[in-house]
């Protein structure tokens, strides 16, 4: 182990110069103890949050943020911008600090209302309501899939608009912060795996080793070498011995960003509450509040000069402005590179700019096929093989995949290739048997931007994939997922295949449209409604069974399919005594059902 | 690599002495041979299964099954049994061949309804239905998950039971066939890095190696070192070369069960669809049956001399059967060692048979605490902690944990310690932040007998665990799992933290008993029903917020609650106009509602 740089509590160095300070650190260092200050304040002032992981990563993010990341606070949502996931969502409380003292458009009274009703500081970062964000976490694991989709929007995109001879217009790194938790999570390792596979270069993760989470040390159960393992995954590793080492951390980003073959994690030995008289280290100060005493010892070990909640000097907020000038230079600069760009590559730079402005290419709608009347039918699934894939060659910005069933679920498209280190212009996404990592991948493509992202597999296993799909509704993101083998007509696999209560969970979720058509018909208008669709993930439910296509000159048009639900076949008096709903592969026994009940004489006769 | 000593396809040696043939082979690989012949008719005869992963996994099974697994068919539910786990189910007609062969009460004529309505083998393998299955399989995962959990019951059971000087009477192993879909899965990863922690050195995993998923190659998505991530977890590695040598795979078993110290994977490098003609090798294979070409082919390859369906000679059914001889034999002896023990320890080897009965002990009931009215209250997650820490003195088989949330769920039994290879009877388990694992687990300590595992975490995690849970609820295993931080009312964690569609979820999941209890007297109770109930799995949900302590002698009992639901407060007259239905957190605002409404006179008269 290194020499400790900067001191722990017993030989502290003390920033401020105050009568117990003994030398001046540097700025940089002076900047992570003004941060842990803010944290403090916004921990303090209701009592709630977590304060051990914010201060244990406080010189991280100053590495990060100083030195590295390439954002302009007036453009948070700009394409070409780094993008930066804190994936342990609970050290929320360092990100808004951050955030707003970056210059972003957080004011002080959000801070100071940190994890307040009405807030935009809940106590997890939220996407859309807090900038800056570029993901919500808090469920472990979820930033660091979403984070593996960036990197490969990013890969996809370089590839398919950067030229030779033209001023490159995509070249950023997706940044992550992962705490134990993360680690531990199932997600994370399924979506590790991947990108070590797909070699994602500009992935750097940044993992906060405080060897403590809530119930203890990581001794008590998490004690298995996390670099070896992602040494086996076919990442970069590195060390970084001192978590209050800012050089160190520097440095291991820039090899980071040196290994362009790998995706790269450091793990940053840290502290958690590192600054905090008696907590430091401690479990205790994972998810609690500092008492008054701890405060104000806080503040003196860090050498803060004032009781004063919520005091920042204007030269600290100068000296974080500063730290995303160069961002700020970068992406105005970006502009003058896709202007030359834009000269030489007109049709790209059009193509370009509609799809990070998110809108389909024109007349898209119109290479939607029809399908035929049909009594026999044929399985839904088989639908949207041939929607896909005619589809496919008009809007390029189509990417997705399914956890190793595609030739099932009918998600490959033909005209493109795998998607991988050897081609990273191909549109085919392999995920691999890993339905949970698949779709947070899915809402990391849809969060990076200029792709349509989608994901299949069996509708039994969304089970695996339920915390990505909820992340997808809450953030009203535009994933696709794909659920073929619906219901009990799947046949032989058996009980452990059949869907039961998918349908019923899928439609219980706020924010996501859950669409089962029933026939090949109004699958062409579930994807019609999936891809018009900018304010949520939508599911589309497909059958393996056969099922009737309905003639439709006899029943109302499908794209009726678009008002949500519709009467598809009226009682023939006014007065009907019999209503009967269904969707799906049932619809069409309902049909069977009112024709019976008619000869019956039921229904007939108001 | 070595020599192969079987051949492939091209040098391929008869094991018949049909006029193909070169030599003899030995006894055990003629078995694998026979043994691929009962799968090709099974799949053959219905066209449906996975013949792939079947055929290559011939060898191993076995090799386990004639030299290592003490069983006895005629037993099948004795404890002190190894267990052995498909994991990779879908590999369903091999493990129902190997059943029925071995003499099993599985008749011929199930096997030849393999896949079909009605019949004791679905395509995957169900618990409860088919003799000899462990667990039931299918869900990638799952199976591995369950084995960690049996492994931990024969170590906490064996360090509880076993003396010094008295014979064993707990010794046993937790066998499982991994695929390569198995090792993406997540939980697979969760439950491997926490085996590896807890040094289960009985657990023997053999990783059927075939390089092919549905999809094609694992070059398409897995690519990683396998067996440098299970050492990066601390297990004991081994590769087998040949997937046909019974010798090598044979071996390797035995140092694995040499190696007492950390769990064991084997690495056995076998060819998906091994001894059919075309399609070995090859992705096709994984999922789809053989036309009659193929199925010829693959007898004249594999040297069967009739094209009889079904053809089973007597002696191989008597080899067959002589496979588990020394099972049988060792589970015989097992109740002369039992007695012995049951001499020396007459009230360890009653206890330990009222645990295998699944009986808890007398009068438990009468342990369990009452609370006194309180219009404050408490949270009823305090209440858990009170309930369970009564009970957890005279139910020495309560054993369990949560996901890295033990001081929020209150799940810790405070007369115990932590289950470590330090000390493997203590009943806390520490999952770390690995939710599925966690319910896999939980699901293989019910299934393994002699424990009354329960799982906590918040009520939003449940997504992460979905999987499993359902698993639990088809086996119906008397699991218990423990979601606190129900509904809105846990506070400042804010959206990501909120289970809004959860309960909904819960509810919906059939054989599940989902109780959302209103005070901590409804807690008492919901309690007293979990451990009661033997016929499926029980949610407890509870909350973070105070809820007021009803005084029931205002209120009907709260043991109303084994009814499922009841009136707790009636209309004071015969005809209510309004009805209002409420559960946990929200029954003590529908009774202000009572009140309220009651006031400005409805309900009051009818």
């Amino acid at each position: 182990m290194t020499q400790k740089k900067q001191g722990n509590i017993t030989g502290l160095i003390y920033p401020y110069g105050t009568n117990h300070s003994e030398r001046m650190v540097n700025d940089l260092s002076r900047r992570s103890y003004e941060f842990r200050m803010q944290v403090l304040h916004m921990v303090h002032a209701h009592q709630t949050g977590h304060i051990g992981g914010a201060f244990s990563i406080a010189e991280i993010l100053v590495a990060l943020y100083f030195h590295h990341l390439q954002i302009d606070p007036k453009k948070p949502g700009h394409l070409e911008r780094d993008r930066f996931i804190l994936s342990s969502g609970h050290a929320s409380a360092l990100l808004y600090a951050l955030v707003h003292l970056t210059g972003y458009d957080l004011p002080l009274s959000e801070i100071k209302n940190f994890r307040q009703w009405g807030s935009r500081t809940p106590g997890h970062p939220e996407y859309r309501y807090v900038p800056g964000v570029d993901t919500t976490t808090g469920p472990l694991g979820q930033g660091f899939a979403n984070a593996v989709g960036m990197a490969i929007a990013e890969a996809h995109l370089s590839a398919i608009f950067n030229k030779i001879d033209a001023p490159e217009i995509i070249n950023h790194h997706t940044y992550v912060i992962v705490s134990d938790g993360d680690l531990m999570e199932g997600i994370t390792s399924e979506g590790a795996s991947l990108a070590g596979h797909l070699r994602l270069g500009k992935l750097i993760v940044l993992y906060d080793d405080n060897r403590i989470s809530i119930e203890g040390s990581t001794d008590l159960s998490f004690t298995e070498d996390r670099l070896k393992r992602f040494e086996a995954y076919g990442w970069y590793v590195q060390q970084v011995e001192d978590g209050n080492d800012l050089d160190a951390i520097d440095n291991a980003i820039r090899n980071a960003q040196s290994e362009i073959d790998k995706p790269a994690i450091i793990a940053v030995h840290t502290e958690i509450a590192y600054g905090a008289p008696t907590m430091q280290g401690k479990a205790s100060a994972h998810a609690g509040a500092f008492g008054e005493g701890e405060v104000a010892g806080a503040k003196e070990v860090l050498g803060w000069p004032t009781q004063e909640p919520f005091y920042i000097p204007d030269r600290v907020l100068n000296h974080f402005r500063e730290a995303v000038d160069a961002g700020e230079q970068y992406i105005s600069q970006w502009q003058q590179r896709f202007d030359t760009y834009a000269q030489k590559y007109s049709e790209e730079a059009a193509d370009f700019q509609r799809r990070i402005r998110g809108a389909l290419p024109e007349a898209w709608e119109s290479y939607l096929p029809s399908f035929e009347p049909d009594p026999k039918g044929d399985a839904t699934r088989m639908a949207t093989g041939i929607i896909l894939n005619a589809l496919a060659p008009v809007i390029p910005e189509l990417m997705g995949g399914s956890a190793d069933l595609a030739p099932a679920t009918r998600t490959l498209m033909e005209n493109s290739n795998n998607f991988g280190s050897d081609n990273y212009a191909a549109r085919n996404l392999r995920f691999g048997v890993r339905e949970h990592a698949m779709a947070g991948i899915v809402n990391g493509l849809a969060l990076h931007g200029g792709i349509r992202p989608y994901g299949a597999t069996f509708l039994i296993f969304y089970d695996y994939m339920r915390p990505a799909v909820r992340m997808a509704a809450m953030m009203r993101l535009p994933s696709i997922f794909i659920f073929t083998h619906d219901s009990v007509g799947l046949g032989e696999d058996g009980p452990t295949h059949q869907p039961v209560e998918q349908i019923f969970g899928l439609r219980s979720v706020p924010n996501l449209t859950c669409i089962r058509p029933c026939d090949q018909n109004e699958v062409v208008e579930a994807w019609r409604f999936a891809l018009r669709n900018k304010d949520g993930p939508t599911c589309i439910l497909l059958t393996r069974q056969l099922l009737p296509i309905l003639d439709r000159k006899v029943y109302p048009s499908a794209d009726c399919l678009q008002h949500g639900a519709y009467v598809i076949s009226d009682a023939e008096g006014s007065k009907p005594e019999v209503i009967l709903i269904s969707t799906g592969s049932e619809v069409h026994i309902a049909l069977e059902a009112q024709a019976s009940l008619s000869e019956q004489g039921v229904v007939d006769h108001p």
